[in-house]
């Protein structure tokens, strides 16, 4: 009988569901709508139930499970084993696993999704063979997962942010109701902020071809490419958002010295017009000694898969 | 038989060595010159041999010693067990154990000396009862130690600095060689620099007069006192210390959670002009979803003996 894990990622459209093999591969996925209307015992429910289909789907039996984690954009305490706040859906103080054990008697684990993925990237993907990093996931936040001897670093139970560290004092405002923290700068919503303000000073500039003259339509991918094609608005965009990406994961090296730093979301695409200017602006920030040199900075590697495969690693890696 | 260990505190113009009780409390304090015109080697041997002088006075035998902790002012390498750099006697790369064993064998463990500060004041000072916690020293620098279960935070054996976590992009140049580290803003250097500053717009200044004329003299009670006297160019550099102090200790609480922060140093004497504003600019930008409060902000308790104390306890802690 082999061992298999159930992971369960809680996103705001969908919930992805995976059967994962003991080397984190991944034997199924099943993917069911998030429902927001119905009750929480419902739709804790319907996963369980949706979790049964996918062990199914994988043509194992159940007691092949060794156990089930749960990771939700949102916030766990995990000295109570409870959800604190899952903003999405409108959960506050959730008292999941024993909801979720009426349907399936079976240890489950929960967790922040920011955490599962940076779980996953050290077990299953850009920083297996490292014991110690932090993955950062640039997307319309900043979320951030420490992992240290392999081991999640949960802050006491309460979890970590390292996209809250503060990197301009009196900064831009950030969603969090503070100002100048790292999601304020280097989240992809901070990424399109500053191309619209360059945009207002930059009528040439090509962006406004590329979004067809709709600055809603802007996107990550959009300012990259122009900067690629030497626009001037866009390079300084990118520049800018480069430098203070960079200063924030200084930071977060001199703070805690992890071995790598592993960048996911959509922007890490762009590839060498993001690394290689990053890896500058950090290693001249970088604290050290003499001893060591700074940690590389790797782009992810387990995409949208990330969540689903690191919540079943909640039972291994915390 | 009682159990002691014997903590030595490598300082730039002193040695200081303690016999603990197993309480963490102090039996003897013996301090010895820092000898920085000697062989490392030499060196070595005097602080074994002023170690056994330590326990002599306490009056028990070596037997009794579980083990010797030697906290420096500089970088140690936990992985290699070697003390990486330490500046005030220009030591690189010291293969320090095998050495002080010559002299005397028994287990030695090395460390930094703001890491001892921090495990003192867990075990034995403002944050006992208390798992996790960063303790910061305001002092030239900004020394830092995290603690969280009651262990050092080692950083994977390489050292964590959180006094150069970054708060200001592009800030004030910082001593490490980067800018805008906390340690530019909240260091008593800093401090004074921006009093120099503020003096030069405010010739009616009371600073002026407690310094004689001579801005050389000024130190941080002189910024803190006339701040109290309501003098307004001592006000607006004291406002902005804490603004950044608490900007950075926010920052910190935000990555790492923990349940206390301890401040060090003797700045931290000014007491409320220093801890109630800091209370208050910390809670505006601490990042905590529904859960839990702000960590408390207290004073260290163990003074110059934290470095000797914690010491002792790298065999315990770490």
């Amino acid at each position: 009988m082999s061992k298999y894990y159930l992971g369960i990622d809680i996103g705001g459209t969908d919930i992805k569901i995976g059967v994962i093999r003991e080397d984190y591969s991944i034997a199924v996925k099943h993917v069911i709508p998030t429902l927001s209307d119905c009750s929480v015992d419902d739709m804790i429910a319907e996963m369980a139930a949706a979790g049964k289909v996918a062990v199914e789907m994988a043509g194992i039996s159940e007691a092949e499970i060794e156990h089930v984690g749960v990771g939700i954009p949102g916030a766990v305490n995990l000295n109570t084993n409870r959800i604190v706040f899952l903003p999405n859906v409108g959960w506050r103080n959730v008292d999941f696993i024993p909801i979720f054990q009426k349907h399936w008697d079976i240890p489950v684990f929960l967790g922040n999704d920011a955490d599962a993925a940076a779980l996953a990237e050290v077990y299953a993907g850009a920083a297996k063979g490292y014991d110690n990093a932090i993955v950062l996931t640039l997307g319309t936040g900043v979320g951030g997962g420490i992992v240290f001897d392999k081991k999640l670093f949960t802050g006491g139970g309460l979890g970590t942010e390292p996209g809250h560290i503060i990197i301009v004092a009196d900064g831009e405002p950030c969603n969090c109701g503070a100002n100048g923290c790292l999601e304020a700068y280097a989240s992809v919503t901070g990424l399109i902020r500053e191309a619209i303000r360059a945009l207002a000073e930059h009528p040439e500039s090509l962006l406004h071809k590329l979004c067809e003259g709709n600055i809603d339509n802007l996107n990550g991918k959009m300012i990259f490419d122009a900067a690629k094609q030497n626009d001037v608005a866009a390079n300084m965009v990118v520049s800018n958002y480069v430098k203070y990406l960079g200063v924030g994961i200084a930071s977060l090296c001199n703070a805690l010295r992890p071995q790598v730093i592993i960048l996911g979301g959509g922007l890490c695409e762009a590839g060498e017009p993001l690394f290689g200017p990053l890896d500058k602006i950090v290693e001249a920030v970088y604290f050290f000694p003499g001893d060591g040199g700074m940690p590389p900075i790797l782009k992810a590697e387990l995409g949208n898969d990330a969540g689903m495969i690191g919540a079943a690693l909640f039972g291994i890696g915390s």
